[in-house]
């Protein structure tokens, strides 16, 4: 199948090469998981963590000969008042050969939190092979994929081929926490360590399907609300104070209750104005997906989605607006039956945007809006409502060289052509990549649907795995070869 | 002020040794606070002190020349999987003169749990008299009105005075925790340990005011919920699914927000058929009641309450049904901003019930009303209802011998009479001895509202412990005279 490649014996060593390997790759996952980088619950203990995967990361980086830059960002004032120390940046190079494009990976090694408790049926920081699956937290989002790039690395290394590109990596290890710090560096390196870059290369979203890869050419962004209503600071006795007050739980529940219906459309008014028109085009591409709804219902463990055609359900993920309601801090949420009127209680939900949304509109809608329904109930409480998170939709130009070098790296190593999706979740880097460095940016996905990132028994398929690392190298020598056909042109000028 | 009383002169010298001998009886009360006969945490070190405290007692009461019985109640199981034993529960007996009332005192010697850590000034373990205040945990849930009842049978006694009345006393090691084992034994108990007993005395709630005393003779019942909207065990991204889900929190938030609307009153459809009508006797009872509204919205640090009138409160607290919403288990209740969506919830609410509502009542009506809300929904999710406490309302007739005889001992030590109250949370040992043993049950508080029970830096006034302990004294002279009184016709037949 390499017979059409000039590269095709190259190609096939560096597979054998990965195949015979791949357990040394499992193992070294299974050290990266094995660290609690919990960038989500902020205490010392976790910070701690974080600080130990980067210099872990960096450790690794530097064997195989690249220059790591490990950028100190100092510490971060938490609403509590407490302060905490942010995770370096990694900044990372190897080969500057300006006869070859640049290529830079961003990944992320911090994760959401897991314990045992909530539902694991392993150990979450125990990489644990059952069927194929390797399972446990960050196997898919996103140490697995930071590892894929670095294995294809490794393997031109190991057998002494010369990169086709120049690598760079540039590591965070804050993404779940809203990637601190990450947007003010990128500005800063803008004319330093991206200057010379060409493209940019995100893997931090999954394939639409368990066998089938994909490239990904947008996300939705991300507005995280909190809305806090408050009696007073101190809980009461629901004996002694029932029937007297306005419960705070009872105003935050009818505010909550307020921004979306039961089939999943947004409540506030005006959200809906700001979204691009679908067009003649988008709808052909979303007809050519490869999905099964069944099929994906059923993998998802879920009984019935609210649509019944491929169309409708990916538009409703990717190209409309959604609206999801997290959770409730302050009131009683142990087992147990407490009988407790909690005195203040923060309702926490988030709106993810598509273009041509923007943070700032939404903030100003959401907040008109839960001021009116506050206002209605008339209550003795005081409300207050939080934008605490603001991220921007994003969407690529799909005719860009490394999407045709992508798609042909995956024809190779996968046999079969890309879907061409989007992602409904928000990877804000690649639109504060695009948006700062003015470089295409491109998502290439390795995990699988059902891979469970940020749920409990997350994992990433070997298969996923291994074939990720060949699929990056495969990447490697596609990109040099679309690169430098399409800068021909510009060279002979 | 006692002329009028042929126990005129006895009550002087009896109030006049509780005078001298105060010190005396705030020793032994400190004595008993040291012992943290915490029964909420279920650790084997704090079994042994309730095993201590009950011992301490038991032979403080056969120090008075009472007849002891240490019922052994076995152990429990916890759910984590351990035993823990069980503290006995004393029934206690002085006297069993045919010709004299019994008059059975209930209380409970366990406490909750208290920490210096917590925001206590002194050390919970330590009583602390501070400006005439004694400070410490259990001084006044109910370590010192038990041992008030104590010091009045022991004055008599050290008076070498007859007592006018048998005295028993039931007093357990559990109440904290739900009252494990008690119920069983007053069913047990019914016809041996209460036949003899003519009245019922639970001293275990507080006043409505700082200064002055009051009878309780009604507190609500409480019927505690759970409804469950699950779309699958596991947890969503709100990044991949949000926007094609029936989320269980937008299903949860619509039920909770279904309830009880601003102004507290409950929605749920006949919820209110079954409450007894509010009589014009009735309505007098609350005008009598000396309370300041607004001296009680600054205590308790609220800006404003529902009503304005102090009757329209005291209705809501004691005399209306409330339904308050605890809390929600299963969603995110940390701090931080993760994009879940909860793939399963569980919200919590309660029902404080009010004669004559009755909770298998309560538990048809809010499944009715729940499964009505959810099924318009047309959710793709599950929902279940279970009422997982049902608890019943109690009142009493306050025109029992009991009440009389209270009112007129409060007149005699307090020289005002008791303000008549109910208690808006649920006791419900005055509803289960009531029922068992079918004997009147009066609730007779010596503790001033500010007391913090149950809270940080609990107290009981020397001055409510020093004249509780002659109240009780009192009141035995007053329940013999007005016993006599209402057997006599009966005795003539």
């Amino acid at each position: 199948m390499f017979s059409s490649s000039p590269h095709s014996g190259l190609l096939e060593k560096l597979f054998q090469y990965i195949d015979l390997h791949q357990d040394e790759f499992v193992q070294t996952l299974k050290e990266w998981v094995s660290i609690e980088s919990d960038s989500v619950q902020p205490v010392p203990r976790l910070r701690q963590k974080l600080f130990q995967m980067m210099a872990l990361a960096a450790d690794k980086l530097r064997n195989l000969g690249a220059r790591v830059d490990s950028v100190d960002l100092g510490s971060q004032q938490m609403p509590d008042g407490q302060s905490l120390p942010i995770p370096p940046i990694l900044l990372a190079e190897l080969g500057n050969d300006p006869k070859k494009p640049t290529v830079c990976f961003y990944g992320h090694l911090d994760v959401q939190p897991a314990q045992k408790d909530d539902g694991w049926l392993t150990d979450p920081y125990t990489l644990t092979e059952v069927d194929g699956k390797l399972y446990g937290r960050g196997a898919t989002d996103n140490k697995g994929p930071v590892l894929a790039w670095i294995n294809a690395v490794s393997t031109f290394r190991a057998l002494q081929q010369d990169l086709p590109v120049n690598i760079k990596l540039i590591l965070e290890g804050m993404e779940e926490a809203g990637s601190v710090a990450l947007e003010e560096l990128v500005k800063r390196e803008k004319d330093h360590f991206f200057s010379s870059v060409d493209y940019i290369v995100i893997s931090d979203n999954l394939w639409l399907s368990q066998r089938k890869p994909a490239l990904t050419y947008g996300t939705r962004g991300n507005c995280y609300f909190t809305v806090e209503v408050k009696c007073r600071d101190q809980d009461f006795h629901s004996g002694t104070f029932g029937g007297i007050l306005n419960e705070p739980m009872a105003d935050l529940v009818t505010l909550l209750g307020s921004l979306v219906d039961s089939s999943g459309h947004i409540l506030i008014p005006g959200i809906y104005d700001q979204m691009a028109p679908i067009t003649e085009e988008e709808k052909t591409m979303y007809e050519n997906i490869d999905m099964d709804l069944e099929e994906y219902q059923n993998i998802n463990q879920v009984e019935k989605f609210l649509f019944d055609t491929k169309e409708e359900l990916l538009m409703h993920l990717w190209r409309y607006p959604s609206l999801s309601i997290h959770g409730i801090e302050g009131a009683f949420d142990e087992p147990g039956t407490k009988t407790v009127i909690p005195g203040r209680v923060l309702g926490k939900f988030s709106i993810r945007l598509v273009p041509t949304m923007t943070p700032s509109v939404v903030e100003k809608q959401v907040t008109q809006h839960l001021e009116a329904v506050f206002s209605k109930r008339n209550s003795f409480n005081k409300m207050a409502v939080s934008m605490v998170l603001g991220l921007h939709p994003w969407t690529a130009n799909i005719h860009d060289t490394q999407y045709l070098a992508a798609q042909r790296a995956i024809k190779t190593v996968f046999e079969v052509d890309p879907d061409m999706i989007r992602d409904g979740s928000t990877i804000p880097i690649a639109k504060i990549f695009q948006a700062i460095t003015q470089k295409s940016v491109m998502m290439l996905p390795l995990g699988a649907v059902d891979d469970g990132e940020h749920s409990q028994n997350e994992k990433i398929n070997r298969w996923n795995y291994i074939q990720g690392s060949k699929l990056f190298a495969a990447f490697f020598l596609e990109l040099s070869k679309q690169h430098s056909g399409h800068q021909m042109p510009s060279s002979v000028f």
